[in-house]
Order: C-alpha cells, then structure tokens, then sequence
C-alpha cells in the first residue's frame, strides 16, 4: 500500500489526544430528517421529519438553512432553553462557504465560531463545544451540523433532474441535520476525551469512492485514541464511524486486520444505519454532514442516556476534496476526528 | 436603518468576551504575498513575495496550497521549529470546501481543524489557537489562513481571462498568506483577549460592495468587545479591521459617530494598508483571507513587539455569502472575531 501523504516515521508525531478532567456533558440534542431518512429504520428515533424536501423555502440551499435552523429550535425547546441562553455556536456544513450555518443562524444573535471538516465537522464541534465548557470559557455551546441531497448533488456532482446514474460505490448524501447542546453537568452522555484528526490521504482519487478514501483516515485516529490515552477496543461497546458506508467499512476492517485486531463485532457506521439497503437505493450507504450529526442525535445518545452502550468512540470521517481538486485529478485528503462519549463518570 | 437579522433587544445577548488569566503569545508567524502585494506599500515587510502567481504548481487552487505550505514553512523555519513539534493546525481560506487548507497541510502529519469564517477566519484561528494553548489543550498552535487572487476570481465572479470590469466598489482579493504560532510564553505579542462574533445582516445584498455587508459587524463587534471588557477607545494604540476597504471604513466611522464616538485617528483597516491606491488598481482596498493574515504577520505585529503599538484590538471582518446565496437574491451575512494584541502583560 502507497502512503502518499501520510507520517515522516523519524519524527515524533502525536495528535491531539486528550481526556477531559472535568468531562462536559451532552445536556439536550436533537435530529431532523427529509423523507427519505424517514423511511429509514431510524425514521422514528428522529425528532422531526420533513415531507417536504424545501422545508417551506423555495430553494435548496434555503432549505438546508432552515434545516438547520429547526434543529437548532427543537435541541433549544427540550432542554426549555432560548437562543439567548447559548453562549456559542459551533457548526458547518458542506454547501460552498458553509452557508447553511450561516444562513441558518444569523437570526439567532449568538456569537458563532464556523468549522469546516466535511462529513467530520460534527465531532470537530463536539470537541471543540467539549474544550470551551470544560474550562469555563462558554456556558453553554451549541454544535450543530447538517446536509441535504438536493443541495449536495447539484452542488459536488449534477442537478438531480439531469439523472445521472450513480455508481455502485456512491453514498447518499443525508437530508438531515443534528444538534446538540454541551455543558457542565451531572447527566449523560458525557464527553470524555478526543483525537484531533490529521490529514490522511493514500491516494484515492474517486470522488464516487469517498468510503475508500476516508477509510484510512478512521483507522488512524482510532488507532491513535486508543494508543495515546491507554485504551482499548475492549473498553467500548461500540467503535462507530460516521459515513464510510458498507465499502468503506469493510476497508477499515481490513486495516484492522493488518494490526491482528477484528473489530466488526464492535463497529457500527452511521452511513450503514440510516437507510435500508434493501428497500432503499442507496448503494455504499449515507453520507453527508448530517449523517453522522442525525445518527448520533437519533440513535446513538439515547443509547447512552439508557445505559445501553456505556462507553463509545464515534469517530466521524470527512473527504476534503473539492469538484475543482477533483477535476484537476487531486487524490482526496481525508481526516476523522474521534469523541469518547460515556453513559457514566 | 432597518436591521432585518439582528437582535431581540428584550433578550439578553452577550457575545463571547473574554480576558485571558494566563495570555498565550505569538511565538512565530510569516507573511506570503504574490507579485501585486509585493508592489503595494509593504511590500518590503513580507517575508516572501512570489512573483509567480502559481507558486512553482500548474493550477491556481495548488498555487493557493502552496501559498499556505509555504508561509507555515517559514514560521515554522524563523522559531526554529518543524512541524512536529506543532500540536494542531487551525486553518481557513475561501476556497470551495477550504482545499487550499486541506491540501496545503496533507504532508504535514499534524492535528489539524478546518475553520471557516471568510476573511475573519484568521481572528477565529487566533481566538482557537490562543485557547487551546491557554489552557494547555495545545502546547504550540500553528494558525494559518490564505487567499489568492486567480483562484477567489474565478470561483467567486469570471476567470481572469473573462476580462469583466469591476465595480468601483469592489475590492481585490490579496494573493498573500500570514501564519502564527501561538503557545505560552513571556514575549510579545500576547493575546489578552477576544470577543467571538455574531452574525449581523442589514439586508445589503450587492455582492460588489462587501465592505458596506460587513462594516456593521465590526462596529457590533468592537463595541461588544469594549462594552463586555470595561475597556475604551482610548485603551488601544489602533483599532484595526480586517479588509473593510475604503468604503466600509467611512460607514464604520457613520456607525460610531451615531455613538458620538470618533475613532478614525485610531482605525487602519487592513484593506486599505496592503495596497498604493494610487499606482494600484484596486478600488476600495484588499480583501481575503490572506490580507488580514499577511498584514498582520508583516505588518501589525512586528510593531507590537517594538512597542510602537502597545495595546491593538484586531476586528477581522467576514461576509459570509457565496455566489449561490447571492444569485438566489439573498443578503449577505456578516460576522467580525476581534482579538486583542498587546506588547507587554
């Protein structure tokens, strides 16, 4: 295997790993869909799902800020918070400038730092919410991403009216959004450390093959989190990936394998869970900013409130290819960026 | 004046100030200019000018990651340091999807987190990156943020070649780059404070007139900062913007001296610094990324460590569009991050 762009091996190279003393928690979330996640098998764990793919707007791009801005409402409306409650706003979105986010909060009045990391950008606002209410400098954060089919594929590929075919590798990008609201408290789930990602990038240049480039990329921060804080995949239920969809999963499976460790027994990828394979045409599975935001706030937090899953590490993974890169023949850097999420201190 | 997205005034709404117990410092940093920014006024103070606008690489969107590989190199080169002995990377430009960022930095083996705030993003990356180290999350920082005039035009209005007029508002997107290292330590430029912007939107939506979409977010967000800090006008050497240009400077002043304040002996604005209107043909002034980022590094902080400057607040400004947004007759979004730059603690 070429490592491209990857580790000058002479030279000491630690991420960003770090286990929080005084673990912030997860203190209200929320998931919105479009109608095709609400088909999904995770349709009902949603807290809202629009029939209507413009959400009221006349355009996508509106749409996905609106998508966003109801997100934001919902988490707000369960924890009986106000906009004027939230310090900050952590959120991004794939759309040109990350205008979802913009768009989607310039009503709100609450100061917002913007992140971009792709389909990884949920955890980079986990960890970055984690950081600020940890040590004092935020009350409450609110991180928040999203995505939205129709936006995604006339923006990275072709207007769906145009119709063209998707190859078998492709991955659906989600029309969904996910929030959650982080502070100091004494409820699960909380968040107890992070790998701060870097670049990855082994040379994959199908942009119809985002699960293959990324792979890499999940199993170096995994790695790394488990190295760099002393753990192992024994002390988590669940080891959860954000969207490398089925073809990129089974690469990660084989890195693993590489090491002597088998992790499918422990592995879930939240582009494998939101829609059916079988009834729904998805091909590789979901993708999208929104996936593993949706996923996590559907499905995977309401897990850990229960005690269900105990302790997970969701390692959410993002493509930082652009059409331009792409079409100049680039191959695809990509980053994870891991959160450790604990139903217990 | 109508505000259309701004506040509710019955709500409390304090944005995110904060002083620093423990101010990190700027331990490093280098300017990166192409040719045009070599030819302004402070030309002499870059540490490197290009006179070959692709930077050695065939397209301009490689020549823009270049740009920023190479402006880190060199603050990197001048402390003495390689990259591994930086912890994170925060990092931004205005390309679709930040590629400049991502694929400047695939090499570099560092932890690294994509921000995104337009040509505020550099202020955001001075905030993260003094908090990180502040608190000891991060020991060394790298905080880098670029633009590139072939590649903004192109994406953002005509390829060059298209040869369109500009209006006289407008403003020229710099070619140029600045980067910082930021870690604890007993030397200037220190990071006092910051405050972390909202989203202002007046409603103007001529995508040629950025500096008059932005101005009220730098005036929102430098009353914040004095307000929320007990600090005044007359507590700083120069309050200085980010890329407001000609234009949006005298609005600035308009929405101060409703306040019956007067801080035009006490404002630069970095558009208006990094080129010679009168032998340079850029109507209202520079603008991305990389103005802000090269004024600053060749420019601003060389005279806080002299101590001709011994207190700035830095208000970097970001409109917060995209061509998309503003071809669907939206108004455009604007926020400012400011920072406060000090010789002495």
């Amino acid at each position: 295997m070429v490592v491209r762009y990857y580790l000058n091996k002479k030279e000491r190279m630690m991420t960003v790993t770090r286990i929080f003393d005084t673990p912030p928690c997860i203190t209200s979330f929320a998931a919105v869909g479009g109608s095709s996640e609400g088909k999904g098998p995770l349709g009902n764990h949603f807290d809202y799902i629009s029939d209507d793919e413009y959400f009221g707007r006349t355009t996508y791009e509106q749409a996905e800020s609106e998508l966003q801005r109801q997100t934001a409402a919902i988490a707000l409306e369960k924890a009986g918070l106000k906009f004027s409650d939230i310090d900050v706003i952590l959120g991004g979105d794939l759309l040109n400038q990350c205008v979802a986010t913009s768009f989607g909060h310039r009503e709100s009045g609450v100061s917002i730092l913007g992140l971009y990391a792709a389909c990884s950008t949920f955890t980079e606002g986990l960890i970055l919410s984690g950081m600020l209410t940890s040590y004092g400098l935020a009350g409450k954060a609110l991180g928040i991403t999203s995505s939205h089919f129709y936006s995604a594929e006339r923006q990275y590929r072709m207007p769906i009216e145009y119709g063209g075919q998707r190859a078998p590798t492709t991955q659906r990008t989600a029309t969904a959004a996910g929030a959650v609201i982080v502070g100091q408290g004494e409820c699960a789930p909380f968040i107890r450390g992070f790998t701060v990602g870097r670049i990855v990038d082994m040379g994959v240049t199908d942009a119809a093959n985002m699960g293959a480039a990324m792979a890499p990329a999940a199993y170096d921060t995994i790695t790394r989190f488990l190295n760099e804080s002393g753990r192992s995949i024994a002390d988590f239920d669940r080891i959860i990936t954000g969207d490398l969809g089925m073809i990129g999963s089974s690469l990660l499976y084989k890195l693993f394998e590489r090491d002597g460790v088998d992790i499918k027994d422990k592995h879930l990828d939240c582009g494998c869970l939101l829609y059916d394979p079988d009834t729904q045409d998805v091909h590789s599975g979901g993708s999208g900013c929104g996936c593993v935001a949706s996923v996590s706030c559907a499905y995977l937090l309401p897990k850990i409130i229960t005690g269900e899953y105990e302790n997970i590490l969701l390692a959410a993974t993002g493509a930082l290819m652009s059409p331009t890169m792409t079409q100049q023949g680039e191959s695809i850097p990509s980053v994870s960026h891991a959160v450790w999420l604990s139903h217990s201190v």
